[in-house]
């Protein structure tokens, strides 16, 4: 089982309307619901792949209540020739922690002409002393039975920046591998703590380490505590430097579409490999597969099954030199 | 009692933030959801008034039982200071027939800096033939016990386009008097159906009638079948064509702020001088000061009471003779 934590859930919420020009008023054509949240999004490709996931974090209020009914339900948008689905997959396990703060909302705005988005993301409920002590007890239950937590996207209010460092020791202090996913000082923080594995983007890395060279960056990143740093380039693919070596995987050509998600992709693909002892080039290749077929897919957050498959075996994934 | 129907009932969902800019990424600073639908609007109005009022029409979904929730609840914004509350005054009375269908939201950007609004409305739910006849059982049930009713707002998918002036008939043929506030074809089979009243805006009228003058179109309006003819000029004020007289009235000074709303105060200043049998010009003052008393108020969709009151003996009527 692959456990992951998303502390601060959200009800994706799409809508398809004409060009979105403001102060005027539209009308939306289209409502797409789905649990989300970047731990939530990690699960639900693992689960694709045929992983046993649990998903663990906060949900609260009317919001929190549709989150998990969709989550139970399995109810993401999907083509209905079913092409996307497989039969007898597994499903995230809800081990999500109800809180009495209402779960946000984010909003995609989704011109129906272009597909440029604009988002709306409300605020994440404040949370409490007792329920992140509650959570901490619940995280402490799960993770003995993890092969690998990923720890994923923003932290709600309330909530202490050091959290995900801590959340990092209790994981290797059970001898179980944690990635983590995040941004800003809870990065920088974590980081500190030695994970096993971080998975910046370029904006990310530049904003922790001060370099916008990505290999610099990775490398400073690694000297702060990170054991690997799977670092993620957009079109360019990744940039993988571990213990084992530096890597590069890029997909044939750059994809165009919606890049919403393409991220969590790559966390479940480098989360699966590693579960299932791949070497890394395989691991990464499975990653920059799997979030070009997300950049690809015409349902936000879904990857398209067929074009992963097409895609896996033509990823260039080229080893260099230790610096 | 004074019977308000909304078929297409909205939970009115505000969120502030910095400039929308299309195609990027907007964190939402506050959120404030509040039951909507113009119906509950003149509801909510005439409650703050004194009188006692049924709301009926449809909810269902998660976002039905929101909208019914804070409609129990009294919930709508207001400052910290009471100054728009009434102690023990009424509260709609919740009539809504729970339908299969989703109630729809309606989501309101709010430039912090300008004010300035950004609307986007879901499409409503479906609703069915069974559920419209269980609504008209309803409805035939609580019209005899009403001293006016108000048919207000747009008519969701599935309804047929002329419900409301089914709607009409069984009001009038019960002998209570009806208002009806609509727009484009369910307003033309409306008016047909005789009306005691209508409250078209500038545009509602001249697309009704193809006149942009709003004494003509109000004139053609009443040869069209409806009694009297509210017409609402925004910042111009009203102009009243009746049996009894034509009516101009206008606030001291046109009125700077948010308008969402004041067309629904104007029906509630109407309705609630008809119950309590005021005299026009006496109706006309109250729902001028009404609608600019919303349109002033910091809270989109509330009047401010001391403005109310201070506008109140201020407001111009001036008679005009028979064309």
């Amino acid at each position: 089982m692959i456990l992951t934590v998303t502390l601060n859930t959200a009800l994706d919420i799409t809508y398809r309307t004409a060009a979105l020009i403001p102060h005027t008023t539209h009308r939306v054509t289209e409502v797409v619901e789905r649990p989300g949240g970047k731990g939530l999004n990690v699960a639900r490709v693992l689960s694709a792949l045929g992983h046993e996931t649990v998903v663990t974090g906060f949900a609260g209020g009317r919001t929190g209540d549709v989150l998990r009914e969709l989550l139970g339900a399995g109810a993401t948008a999907r083509p209905a020739d079913g092409r996307h689905g497989r039969r007898g997959r597994p499903r995230p396990v809800d081990a999500l922690l109800p809180i009495s703060g209402s779960t946000r909302r984010t909003i995609a705005v989704v011109d129906t002409a272009t597909g440029d988005t604009t988002q709306l993301n409300e605020p994440g409920p404040t949370v409490s002393a007792a329920e992140w002590t509650a959570f901490l007890s619940c995280y402490d239950r799960l993770v003995p039975g993890a092969e690998a937590v990923a720890l994923c996207g923003s932290l709600p209010p309330g909530i202490h920046v050091g959290a995900y460092a801590e959340l990092i020791r209790r994981a290797r202090a059970a001898g179980v591998p944690v990635l983590l996913d995040t941004s800003g000082e809870p990065l920088r923080r974590g980081v500190a703590a030695r994970p096993d594995l971080v998975k910046p983007n370029a904006d990310e890395l530049a904003l922790l380490t001060g370099s916008r060279d990505p290999l610099r960056a990775a490398h400073d990143t690694r000297r702060r505590g990170a054991h690997a740093v799977i670092a993620s380039l957009g079109p360019d693919g990744i940039l993988a430097a571990t213990p084992d070596g530096l890597w590069r995987a890029a997909p044939p050509a750059p994809a165009r579409g919606n890049p919403t998600g393409a991220g969590d992709s790559a966390v479940a693909g480098i989360l699966s490999g590693l579960v299932e002892r791949l070497p890394w080039p395989t691991r990464l290749s499975r990653a920059v597969a799997l979030s070009t077929a997300t950049v690809l897919s015409p349902v936000a957050g879904e990857f398209d099954a067929t074009a992963y498959e097409e895609l896996l075996p033509r990823i260039r994934v080229t080893e260099h030199p230790a610096p």
